[in-house]
Parts: C-alpha cells; structure tokens; sequence
C-alpha cells in the first residue's frame, strides 16, 4: 500500500500543475453553482487501509454515478430479465441518442446511457413499493451510511430542465418500452441522479463491485456472476463516448457523472474516486480523467 | 368540365373494383373507429361548378391536412420570420424523424413533418390571444362555414396516445425551438389535429391555394407569393416520404392526413379532395392516392 | 416576350451588382481552372424567340445535369424497369449519402443523385453497344447539334479524384445493384459528366422537356407521361439538399451541375439556361440561383 | 492446470450436444469450402504446459485476427502517431459502417473494425519496404514457426468480392486518410486476411499480450503499456456489435475472425484459441463463442 500512498500525493501535486480547461455542468442549473476549485480523491484497498486527500469527504451530486447503483437494484429484483428490455452493447455515438432509439425500436443500448437507465427506473417503480425510498434505503445499506440523501433542489432543478430526458422516456413510452407513466418514471430517475454522496461513501457503496458482491458487512447483495458482469458494463459502457480511451487509458471498469465524480476499481483489490466538477467537452471530469490515468500508471494497476 | 365529371365517376367506379389493402390509422384510439368503407370526392373549379361524388359531405378528421392552414395563418401573423425556425426541405427520410432533429439541432425541415408543424403551433400560441378559438375562426372564415370544430374525443385521445409528439416537442424545446411550455403547444396541436371537416368543406378551405391568395368570398388572406410558396412545400414535403412519388404519379400540390383524406391542387385550376380511410404502408390513403393518379390521368391536369 | 427581354436584362444588371461570394469547384482540379467572372442566360420560349445575355455561347462542363439526359435515354430503352432498381424520393440528406444506401440497401433514393446515376449508367452501358458514342449521339440529336463533345481532360480528372463515386459504385456493387464491373461503369459516368455544352445547347436539349417529349425538330423521344414525370423528379431532387429551397424560391423544374450551369423549364411555355462557375456552399451556382429567383419573381411565371 | 483440462474435454463433450445454427462464411467463396464440422480449442498457459482438443492443429483463415497483428506491427513501427488516424471507440453499429466514417470525416471508430484495419495496413504499405513479406515475417517471427503463409486463393477470392472494402478504402481515400493507392493498400489488406494459421499457432502469437509484450522467445516485441492498450482496444471492440456480449459473458480481451477463429486471452494467465468456422448472424463463430463462455463460467477465469 506504500506506493499507493505515494501515488495519491503525486497525483494530487501533477493535477494541481494542470489548468482545469473543464466547465461545471450548466444545464441543471443547480449544478452551476458549485464551486470548480474541489479536487478530492479517496482510495479504498478493501483491507481498512484507506487513503485520501482534498475534499473526499464533501457531498457532490452523484449524477449518472447512481446507474450503476439502480442496475444492481434491478438485477437483484428480476434478475436476467432486465436484459429483455435493453442490450449490453456500447452506445458508440457521440450525438445521436434518440436515432439509435428510434432505429433499435426502442431498445436502449445498455443500461447506462440515459435511455437504458430510464428503462431500469421503470423496473424499480413496478417492483417497488416506496420506489425512491426503497432505493435510497438499499444505497445507504450497502455504503452503511444512513446519512446519504437526495438534494430536492437539484433533482427539481432536473426535473425543470430535462427535456431530453422527457423526449426519451415519451420516444421509450410509444415502443412500449415504458410501463409506467412517464411522470412516475422520471421523478424517480431525477431524484437517483439527485443523490448526494462524497468521494468516501461512493467507494463504500462500489465495495461491493471489487468484493465480488458482498459489501463492506460482508452482506451478499449480488452473485458473484452479476458483478463480473456489471463490472464489464461499465468498462464497455461507463463513460458515454469516451468509454474506449478509458479503457485504453485507464483499463479499470468505472462509472462518471456530470456531477465531477469518477469511480473505478480493480476487482479483489481496490475501489478508487475522484470529484473535480470541471467536465470535459464529453461530459467526464477532466482532472478526474487525468488523475485515473496517473493512478494506473504509476502504480501499474489495471484489468489488462 | 365536361371531361372532369366523366374522370369523377369513372374513378369511382376504377376505385370500387380495387380491393382496398389500406389500414384504418389505429394508434389514435378514436381514429381507429371510422367505417374503412367510406369513400368521397369533392371537385372545386374555382368557377361554381363543383362536382361530387360519394361520402363527400361526412365530416372526418383532417388530421396534418391542418398543418397547411396552421402554416398559412402563422405566415399572415410573422411573415418570413417562420423561416428562422424551420427549413423547407423534403425530410427524405422514411423512419428516422427525431433523429434528424438532432443532427440539425432542432430546426425541423419543413412545417409539414410533425416537428415542423408543432414549431408553427408554438408560434401560434404565441401569437394569438385565444390560440384554439382563434385558429378554429380562421378556418371557418377562409372555409365561410361557422359550424365547423374541432373533435374534442379525438383531441383527448390523441394527447393520450401521442408520446411520440411529446418527444418530439421536448426535444425541440431541448434546442430551444419551443418558447412556450410543452403542454401548452401540444394542446394546441392536438387539437388542430382533430379538426372534422367534409371534403367539401376542404376544398373550399384550399380554394385560396389555387385561387392566388383569395378565399371563396374573395377575401385575401395570403399573397401570391406566400401561396405560390405553400403551394411548393406541399408539392415537395406534402405526403410525408412518398412526397417524391405523389408528385411523379400525380403532378400536384397537395396534403394527407392519417384520417384518410387527400387534397390536392391545381393552381388557378381545381382543387380536388378525396377520403377513404384506409391507409397504405407510409401512412396515405391507399384508394384516395390511386383516385388521384387516375384523375390527373384521365383529365391531363398536372403542374408538369 | 417583351417582359421576358426586359427580364434578362434587369437581371443582367442585378447580378452584377450582387458580390459572387461562390467557390468554383475545386475537387476535379479541371474545374478549377475555369474563370469565376463567366455569366450567361438563354431563354428559349419554344416559339424561335429566343433571347440571351453574356457568356451564353461558351462550352461548360455540364456534370450533373447530364443525369437528366441519362435518364432520359434509359426511360427510353427499358421504360419503367428503371424503378425497379431505384426510388423518385428526394434524399433529404445534406452530408451522409452512403449511410442512406446502405440503410435502403443499395437502393439509390432517386436519379439525379451520384448513387441513382450510376445506377442509370450501368443501365446505359447494358442497353447499348457503344455506351458513350451512343449517348453522345441521342444528346446531339436532341439538341440539334453535332458538335457536342466530352472534355476529355475533366473525365481524366474526374476518374483520378473521384473517390467517392468509386466508393459509390463498389457499394451498390455488393448490393448487387451494379451489373457491370465498376470501371466500366464509371469510365461512362465520368464522360457523361465531362459533357460538354453551351447555355444555347442546354436550352435546345431540354426543349423536349418542355414541349411534351418532343424536340426542336419535332422528333418525338419521351412519352408525355415520361415527360411529366422527370420534370416531376427535376423540381423534387434537382437540386441536391436545396430542392425544396429551389421549388419554394423559384418554382421551376430544373437541374443544376457543379460546372456552375443550371436549367429549368416552364412546361409549354420556355426553358431557361443559366450558368455562373462560383458555387454556394450547397454546390449549385450561386449567382445563377439569384438569377432564376429574379426571373420568376418579375415574369411572376411558375408552376404554382 | 488440471482444473484447465477437466475444462477442456467438458466443453468439447457440451459443444458437442448443441446444434450448430452457424452458418460458414459465404460472401469470400473460398471460405464457403470450408468443412463446418470443425472443432478445436487450444490453451496455452505461458509455462508451457498446453493443452488441446479436436482440430487444433489444422490451418484455417484468420480473417480479422490478423488485425490484431497488424495493428501490433504499426505501433512498433509508429507509436501513437498511430492514433492520429483513428479513434479507439466501439463503433456499436450494427449495420450502418460506412456512414460513421462519413460523418467522422474518414476517423475510422477503431482499428478492428474494417476501415481501421484499412488505415493500419494503409501505415504498414507506407513504413515497410516489402511490406506483405516484412508483416509476413513479424508474424513467424512472434509464432517462431517458419511455415505461416498467406493463402493466395484466398486472397484473390477476397480481392475479386471484396466491394465494401473498396467502398470503405475510396471513401477513407476521399478524406484523404489513405496516402497510399487504394489497389496497394488492399492488396496487402486481403492478404492479411489470407494468413492461415492453426489454434496452436494463434495461441502462440498472442502469447505476447498476455506475456507483457514478450513472444515465447522472451524476445520484446511491444512494451507493457501498448500491451495493456491493445488488449484495451480488443475487449471493447473486439466483436464487431457483440463486443458487450463478449465482454459481459466472457470477460476477456479477445478477437474473432470470419473464418471461424477466436482468440481470447487473460493478462499473465492464459491464451485460449477455439475454432469452428459456422458463425453466427453477427459474424461471430457460433460454437466458439459458447465454448469460451463455457470455459470462463466453469474456471472462473475473468478480467473482472
């Protein structure tokens, strides 16, 4: 762990000697707010010894980071009966998301493009009783943090701005893709993108990915089968068009968010975060890409 | 005219030997109602001699045959400005819509695709004091016909089943092409949708396409120029992506609707309307396309 | 025809007040070397009248206006066969022409298209014996003048640069929409496109298109059906993703080649010929098209 | 490893009992002669201790494999200038290639899928002297086996059917991101695709990515992070539109061919080569594909 250790503050001295060209996401305005300066990293090696620099440990909005928490939801409701309704495929198109809906009739790529994860927001809202709470009760039970909640604010700020999330999850509604009402739907999948957690509690909440699906309580939340497959998602998958250069850059399975957060991990070793809100022209963070290049490359660690 | 009542009841006669393969429009539940056995023609020469021929005087749904009347009114209220908003080239492209809009960024191709024709609806809500009233008064004013109005079953049951419009409205209020709220506009939409009118009541409303402007009690309304250029964007865009094949097999201006009518002009000529509800793969009359192609024919009359 | 003379002459004196902000094409270096500053009109009203302005009786590469001709032959030697091998829709598409091949299967969207004219030359170079010197041979009819000939020098340069066209051919080759082997084929499209002709012989070779199918010497070519339905593809696709543009400014059935030359026609009543090498941004003559849209604008003659 | 053989005779005997629906590659008539009751696998554990079953050791068309190689050849001789020509996204389009690269401008998505593959020997055409028999001997060179060669007919077979890869060559030419003549670059590129090697031979070229860059000669060939990139790039693109598929049910970097070959491997463990020239309708081996997932579920062996 002493390389690792050494690693963090070189990462943390490189990052600062860039210039963040990143932009805060504007189109949720409340998102605009936040302040570009944070830069937080937490690394948890699985063992208790974890370690950390910057602002770790500030709530940031979660943002598409909580996919991959709602996949993992539906997966363990339904089981392989998710992939009836959607694919496991890259979506591989930098502009086009309603064409490819249109053209594949209605069935979203993978989960973790916005109209694949509106699809599982409509699993949860049929096999939930209390959806939203339901589901904030599952993320504070794997992460054993019973503070985590959603900002109202931003998931109403969403709510009032997200037209293209109403274009895609009407588009879903005409294929038959949608079983509930689309007011229903989206009102849940606003809030999960609203969930607030910091660097710390995602990578308790993503333990469970590297530690072949038990969680920090040894609890077994999914098979051992479901998170090598959701690990393979999210390398395919978990960082829209820039999903290849992570791979080719990174090699770690990982998730990003609008918000600034990036988590990835190495299965049977570590679960790494970073939070730096300035994103780059394809929605990622830009100093929390670069960060995670460093980290595997100086350290060696990666799938590949 | 002699040769046009013989061309009348000929086609009816060619029309009632063809078996009729066209389906009712069925994704609007109230549309889906209608006897697929009705069958009409109105001919208007412009001069008083109108001619006719089965169920010409049973109102029906005129459905995106609206689109003309609302893109007529929107150019007396803004003139060119409507250009700024939309183009006026063929879509071209037979199952792809919303993904056009997003490659141009919003701006649909022409008023008479859907996304067009729900910009033009933004327009008049923008415009009009009382947008559905004052709309509804325009088309009995040009028509000189009070007891024409809109279906408010149809108009119910439309924006109960119209995801794909709702999709298409918040995508375009995404690029911000929409000014007002979506509800609003597509209220509006839905309703000029359900406009019934006979075919009768049709061919007088279009009397000023073909009658330079001026309505039936010489009242003008457009300019030659603005009608000269509607005349146009039916001929190219009118009949969704058989645009090119109405204008090879019948050489005239002029537009469909899903309720199964057709009308279609010659300018300082005639203008023609039929209805037969059964529709044929992309979505116009089957019989009333066939009536068409055997009246310009028989009679000679194409813009060609 | 007073007011046509006046026309032209007004017109003359507009455009040379209007600062050509067109681009000669540069993609067959041939081309390039042409001077920007030509401009010519012929007027040909059918009845020996004709009237004229400028450069009007200098040869320019016609490119693809050819397409007409080309058609035109192959409606003559196999009739309605033509559209079992393409479509008359207009393709709408302003950048992706392959995808739109390869989504309808090799199925090119219309004739005046590259895809639907090489398509029209395999035809061609099936149906005659000696494909070139006999297509030459029915333009030179038509036209009433054995001088007619190909730059040879532009088919060289079109075959050394033209990848695209051979990207074209090779993919309707594996759609097997292609029966002849590819050089072959395109050795006759980049003669046909190497054309060349004056604004005078372009008026006379589309006399027929205005006069029923018949041509100056009252030699009959095209049936009257034929005749309507090529002017019917004209107004719709002859202008690549400016056909609508060009119907709704202008109104005219008419075809526009990269050499900066344009033709269009008023059934009956005239062709007109205009040609100006600078081209805009779509790739049809800039100048011409502010011509043609004067000329109707102030004969107030159109289709509509 | 005893684990590993168990492994091996369990999938043949479960491969055995499915029916195989693949259908042999028809498009390349020399492929179509290939015998579809074909199987084998080899495994090569990097210490030598192999292990094989069925028709390991019988020559067979390695198609795409090859681009793997290629791929490895142009990086060793250009780095990531390499990267200047293609991206390394999927390309997550099932049908629509070349219109991708029309609308990245001649950036093919990758360089596993055909046009990237055409840039890659595009590179290789340009840096080597005698560039089929240089790549020729790269190939033996990492297999350490003299006997590798290319399949002339096979080549010839390609070359005479091949109207996409021309299609895509002219198009990349068009953008000017092919510097070589379109008949050179193909002529090497169907020839890459005519290498014939065996199970065991694959097995030991790929020895190299799954040895940090060292063939079995423990001679360097490419460092460890072209390496890790590499098998980046096959694990995300590796499957034509299954790539997903591969990865979330197998879980390893890996690449398949048109004649019936799959290699996969896992970094520091294992490259695993199957055979079984019946595909499925996405191009990949039918029998090949479940072999590997059988043989990842039973040992347990992923990347994730």
């Amino acid at each position: 762990m002493q390389d690792y250790r050494v690693s963090l503050e070189e990462i943390h001295t490189y990052v600062k000697n860039i210039e963040d060209t990143g932009k805060v996401a504007s189109y949720i305005p409340e998102l605009a707010n936040v302040n570009k300066a944070h830069f937080g990293i937490y690394l948890n090696n699985l063992k208790g010894e974890d370690q950390h620099i910057g602002d770790y440990n500030i709530p940031f909005s979660v943002q598409s980071i909580s996919k991959v928490l709602t996949l993992s939801k539906a997966l363990q409701l339904i089981g392989t009966d998710v992939w009836k309704r959607m694919d496991v495929e890259p979506s591989g198109d930098p502009f086009n998301h309603l064409s490819l809906l249109e053209l594949e009739e209605g069935i979203p790529r993978n989960p973790l493009i916005n109209a694949g994860a509106i699809v599982i927001a409509d699993i949860l809202v049929s096999e939930l009783k209390d959806p939203k709470n339901e589901f904030l009760q599952f993320v504070r039970d794997i992460t054993n943090d019973q503070t985590i909640a959603f900002n109202e604010k931003v998931a109403l700020s969403e709510k009032n701005t997200g037209f293209v999330n109403y274009a895609t999850a009407n588009l879903l509604k005409s294929f038959g893709n949608l079983k509930n009402d689309v007011e229903t739907v989206l009102d849940f999948y606003f809030h999960q993108c609203a969930l607030e957690m910091t660097c710390k509690q995602l990578s308790n909440a993503f333990y469970l990915f590297a530690n072949r699906g038990n969680c920090m309580r040894d609890v077994a939340h999914l098979s051992l089968t479901q998170v090598k497959r959701i690990n393979a998602i999210m390398l395919t998958c978990g960082f829209y068009d820039e999903a290849g250069e992570f791979a080719f850059e990174v090699g770690l399975p990982g998730k990003s968010g609008v918000g600034g957060g990036i988590v990835a991990l190495l299965p049977n070793e570590f679960v790494i975060v970073t939070w730096s809100p300035g994103l780059n022209p394809k929605g990622n963070s830009y100093l929390g890409m670069q960060a995670l290049e460093q980290f595997t490359t100086k350290t060696g660690k990666s799938i590949f």
